[in-house]
């Protein structure tokens, strides 16, 4: 801390990201990145892209990007709302729609971005704890005083409320802005953007991090009512106009264009989500029913923790959080198959070698 | 406006980036864009890049970027910040050093972007009146009571402060953080990089956008006392913890391993901008002595209005500003020679085509 710091920064608890290790013979299963790699269509839009003109500024408005992702959810491209990353986006957003002194509400287990964002700008907010089954109580989000968020899928418990559930919570917070956080959306049953025509209040955020396998591109994304739109671009024009580059517009753009890819590797995420899970739970792990592209699972005899610090040393990564409710958790990413093949191999070798007795404190 | 907008969307006034229009038969003068290509060692670079892991997050703290920008600039990394764009860099300074009810300063004509920053955050700020020839007076932003922000060079204006002055405001202000907008720096004689090591309190800004022609990758930076490159870190990881892209780390690290490309780009440009300043000045305009890649010029008999305006029919862009103080200058970007010959003519054309005598209003 210095003098120099404004209180802001003084005050901040920034959030932490999972581990990002340049290895690669580490088997990353920690940050739910897609293992399978971008569609060549999109490599292709880049590298012409590239030889345009990366000396211009890029479209602040992003017209041509929206006007795709436009036809792709059947909506009006002032209904779109584009960003370096859902991070970004969902920022903004609590910049946009939240008010310092208006208390808003998310779950108790959660993207743990969003203290972070409240704190930043000084919104109070309530956690609502959810229920023992890791499931929300969508009543406990009825008529907020500042506004509701929440992850659908939600992180890092991987289950998913129903539509018509998520639709109640819409309906009862008539005065406030609700928002669903669907970056694993794609990996799910059902997404809230049909909502998006009936009501509104509701603000859908997503990534191509995950199902378009593009992490490393950082392109996040609003859907909503264009007046809500708006908002989020007058935030975004008091902060930083030119978000996008040339190249992240290009490939998005080829990304929407080319669901083909992004629909076969979502089967095969699905299709080995299915089976890990299986073999987890013969392994006597308990396993959340997953709408995503990880799993959250625990087991009686053995603590997380260690199972953790175990796997990293054979160089596998999973994510452990300290969080007491979730402690006992451990998520784990959803690779191929031939990856989940060694992920269980070896965690079936760590508990072999660990005493259940010993380790059984929780 | 909406029921939904926070008081921050609702009071919020946004800036207002540069026109924007794609159409190859325009001639771009008004962003102050790089009229040359960036170095094939950069576009070679984020070629390999594609091939890599575009699939995975990039590196949250951009280390081997920073090295690599060590080395160019002999400062330690932890003495370096990066992220999307200056105006990202220079947002996330505002909420770094400065503080809601304390005044910072910065000249009355600037870079708009300023008081944009400053009502976001509720930084109440004093518009220092520059003198009658546009160059600042030092002393008038000593003890300042919040901080201070000024680009050097200016902009719009192209002046330069005398390094040594922008010595004596940094150490009037022992208190407060001096922010240093060096946008146009490698245009200039001198950049106020060494007063680092001398002064905890400066913080200098930079981009990658104009001298090194990346604009469209979205690349600008902070150096300075690496306690506050922490608060910039504590910042950003309260916002958006991935704000470059994978492809914009790799071209941004060619671009600093290859200087030759970017100081020869950087002479043929001051060479232009030396006859460009000739050739405006026979034509009656006076022009202020640029330490940047564009030009200031007023013209006694012609209102600047009317010759962007008909700049503009003549598909030739430049930028007018309605400030009064500054309505009578025409700011423009230096191109490649051909383009500014393409300029001159057509200023020319347009000046003998208007009676001076009807224009001279001002």
């Amino acid at each position: 801390m210095s003098k120099f710091w404004s209180n802001l920064a003084k005050q901040a608890t920034p959030y932490v990201p999972g581990e990002q290790i340049d290895d690669e013979e580490i088997l990353k299963l920690n940050t739910n990145e897609n293992p399978y790699a971008p569609s060549s269509y999109v490599l292709e839009a880049i590298s012409q892209e590239l030889g345009g003109n990366l000396r211009l500024y890029p479209s602040p408005t992003v017209d041509q990007l929206r006007e795709v992702m436009g036809e792709y959810y059947q909506l009006e491209k002032e209904c779109i709302f584009v960003g370096n990353g859902s991070d970004e986006v969902l920022a903004l957003s609590f910049m946009a729609f939240f008010n310092p002194g208006q208390m808003i509400r998310f779950p108790n287990i959660t993207y743990s971005f969003y203290p972070v964002y409240a704190q930043q700008f000084q919104i109070p907010y309530e956690e609502v704890p959810i229920k023992d089954d890791f499931t929300l109580n969508p009543i406990d989000f009825y008529e907020s005083e500042g506004g509701v968020i929440f992850p659908n899928p939600n992180a890092p418990t991987s289950l998913a409320l129903p539509i018509e559930e998520v639709e109640n919570i819409v309906k009862n917070n008539p005065n406030n802005v609700v928002i669903i956080d669907e970056a694993y959306v794609d990996f799910a049953k059902q997404t809230a953007v049909p909502l998006i025509k009936k009501y509104p209040n509701i603000l859908i955020v997503q990534t191509t991090s995950k199902s378009r396998s593009l992490a490393g591109l950082r392109v996040g994304y609003a859907l909503g009512n264009p007046n809500l739109i708006q908002a989020l671009n007058r935030m975004k024009d008091s902060f930083n106009s030119y978000t996008m580059d040339r190249l992240a517009i290009a490939g998005a753009i080829a990304s929407f264009q080319d669901d083909l890819t992004i629909k076969e590797n979502v089967t095969k995420i699905i299709n080995t989500r299915k089976w890990v899970t299986e073999a987890l739970r013969e392994l006597g792990f308990q396993v959340l029913p997953s709408e995503t592209n990880f799993i959250f699972a625990t087991h009686p005899k053995y603590l997380a923790k260690t199972l953790y610090e175990r796997l990293k040393q054979a160089k596998i990564l999973t994510r452990h959080f300290p969080n007491p409710l979730i402690s006992h958790y451990l998520r784990v990413s959803i690779g191929t198959n031939q990856e989940m093949e060694q992920f269980l191999n070896q965690l079936q070798e760590i508990m072999e070698n660990l005493s259940p007795i010993n380790e059984k404190k929780q």
